[in-house]
């Protein structure tokens, strides 16, 4: 039935009513006191949401630009680069880096791993960096790193914590001030509920030195380019102004729910995947619900069944879209997203689906005994 | 009144209808089928639009992201470039290319002239240059430079010839291929009818080589990166996949009422708005017909009065917005745009409200006199 379909993707992901209306108001000027106000009103919520006093740059592109942003403004050829990374996203992080010219170290702690800090404290003490990467959510894996950890760890050192926060940040809480952070990266279609297109980056004053000297070459991606109209709420460059008053209206959605009531709602969803998942006898990629994501819950494929096969069951029954495994988990893995505009029937939604699929492939699976597991975490029996 | 208002600045200009309709479906993941489908009828017709058989890179980020695009791949450190500059957004191109290091060389045709064809003749026959730069379209101006023959002399050479036509293209005739562009970038919120976020960027064989062996970096605006997934009309990383939707019913518009037809109406509208302000004893910034733009026209402001005054006027009583002159021209020139949707009555209301604005700041001015001479030009009896 068109329009019955549940996109369950770690980005883009859903976008609310409330928001695509928004988007669609008449389009505005950029250079307009409507679009300061605005740009301005979405800056100080943002502050909120990072939990940061810094300056932040709404940009228009999408995650791996902000990511870029944070690697073109820091890293000049020659830096000493400390990449930590626990997959996919990682690895590109890394990949950028070098990009721009830096010898980049990187630490694999494995797919399914979260960083070890162990090893980040005995690196930082042995080598200096000029710079450190980590990402906060990695999505391809589902793991949810300690930025916490890692940010006390690079505090005590010269160096710069750039984390990416493209799909974690909006659902999984982060202190940029009080985590040490000094370049913290987001991006619109994730957890911030928006379509893909926008890119929020925010910068420590640590950073700035380092920034305002950097030799790469760089122009849409400037951030002194950025900081030049910042104080009069305006940017660089035509920025994307209808995803802008999405952005307004996302925000004014979570501060309504209130973070810490969307932090806990996101731990609750990924707490019923995982219950689910384990009812339905499958195994959870991540094993340790410590570091497990709150945002996406990634499952191992059955034996003998290679995960896409499940996912264009699911698609073409029931309009439900999971993603895949990515690198080298391609077809093993199956990666469900519940971040940003999802709640609980998302969930029942999903398993509901999963159990169906897989009957209708031949793997055995008892129906709604997942959708049991989720149910009673909701209803409180499961605590 | 609430949402009666009438933006003409040269981007982000009005979205049709149809076109906010489109963005507002619910949203797609990007690694489908169906966004393979709409991104493969996207590039189709956009090759219609370019005049082009090159690959066409519809990438996320606006018109400066495009440039720079084309600098980044193009451009290394001590490359010989000839900035072909008429107004700010030709300065911004060549800075653009000292960004990355080039030795430039920036011949400078003064605000409101085009091109000089014999001056670009002589620099070529006495240098050897890696790129050329050009502007299809100088918004800061009003001028159309006559990319025809830019591209006659830069064929004959070795050099890229790199176009930015970002507000003209989609308004303006352009033939790619038969004009030797190698490389032709433009956004979405001019010409082409859609919300800022998007850029096309189509990409020549003999640019190809180049591109290939640049030795600049790139990751996000890396264009051998977007070619690596082009084939199966994907994106290298996430698209604004609702602003794809839009250019697809764009597209479908333009296809519609076809190109010629797209053009010519373009056309009108310049003749019919200068005819409209010379009517109205006001000084056009262009002075000959022959390179005035057919999407923007750029008006003196009348001695004595600053024209962002003006503008103030036109916004607050007539919800009418026009752009301000840039750099050097600030508060000496306006700008009425007719780029994009559109059509007559968006002259008529532009030259009715200046008239109106005129007469309440004291300027003389007979009222209905400047519409009159549009009128005319609507009916043919201007021709």
């Amino acid at each position: 039935m068109q329009d019955k379909q549940y996109l369950m993707i770690p980005g883009p992901t859903q976008v609310p009513p409330a928001v695509v209306a928004a988007i669609s108001r008449p389009i505005i000027g950029h250079r307009t006191e409507e679009f300061a106000d605005m740009n301005r009103r979405i800056v100080e919520r943002l502050q909120v949401v990072f939990q940061t006093q810094n300056d932040i740059f709404v940009l228009t592109h999408s995650g791996t630009g902000a990511m870029e942003t944070a690697i073109a403004n820091t890293v000049s050829p020659g830096d000493k680069v400390l990449a930590l990374v626990t997959g996919n996203f990682g690895e590109r992080f890394a990949k950028m880096a070098r990009e721009y010219g830096a010898d980049v170290d990187e630490v694999n702690f494995g797919w399914a791993r979260c960083v070890d800090l162990k090893i980040v404290e005995e690196k930082l003490a042995s080598n200096s960096y000029k710079v450190v990467l980590a990402t906060q959510n990695e999505t391809s894996t589902g793991v949810t790193n300690d930025i916490a950890g890692i940010g006390a760890l690079v505090g005590k050192t010269t160096a710069l914590l750039l984390v990416d926060g493209v799909s974690g940040v909006g659902g999984i809480e982060i202190k940029m001030d009080r985590w040490n952070v000094d370049i913290l990266v987001t991006a619109s279609q994730k957890s911030m509920m928006l379509p893909p297109g926008l890119a929020m980056v925010a910068v420590s004053q640590k950073a700035w030195k380092v920034v305002e000297s950097n030799k790469s070459p760089r122009f849409y991606l400037s951030l002194p380019a950025a900081k030049k109209n910042y104080d009069k709420w305006n940017t660089a460059y035509t920025p994307g102004v209808t995803l802008f008053a999405g952005l307004d209206a996302a925000l004014e959605m979570m501060m309504t729910e209130g973070m810490e009531n969307v932090y806990a709602r996101h731990k609750l969803l990924a707490k019923a995947a995982r219950a689910a998942v384990k009812a339905m006898g499958l195994e959870l990629f991540v094993p340790d619900d410590a570091y497990a994501s709150p945002v996406i819950t990634a499952v191992k494929a059955p034996e003998g069944i290679n995960g896409d096969d499940i996912r264009k069951v699911l698609k073409k029954e029931f309009g439900v879209t999971f993603a895949g495994g990515q690198g080298v988990m391609k077809g093993k893995i199956f990666r469900i997203a519940h971040m940003g505009f999802s709640d609980k029937m998302d969930v029942i939604i999903a398993i509901s689906a999963l159990e169906m699929a897989l009957s209708r492939i031949g793997h055995p699976v008892e129906l709604g005994k997942g959708v049991k597991a989720a149910q009673q975490v909701f209803l409180g029996g499961n605590e």
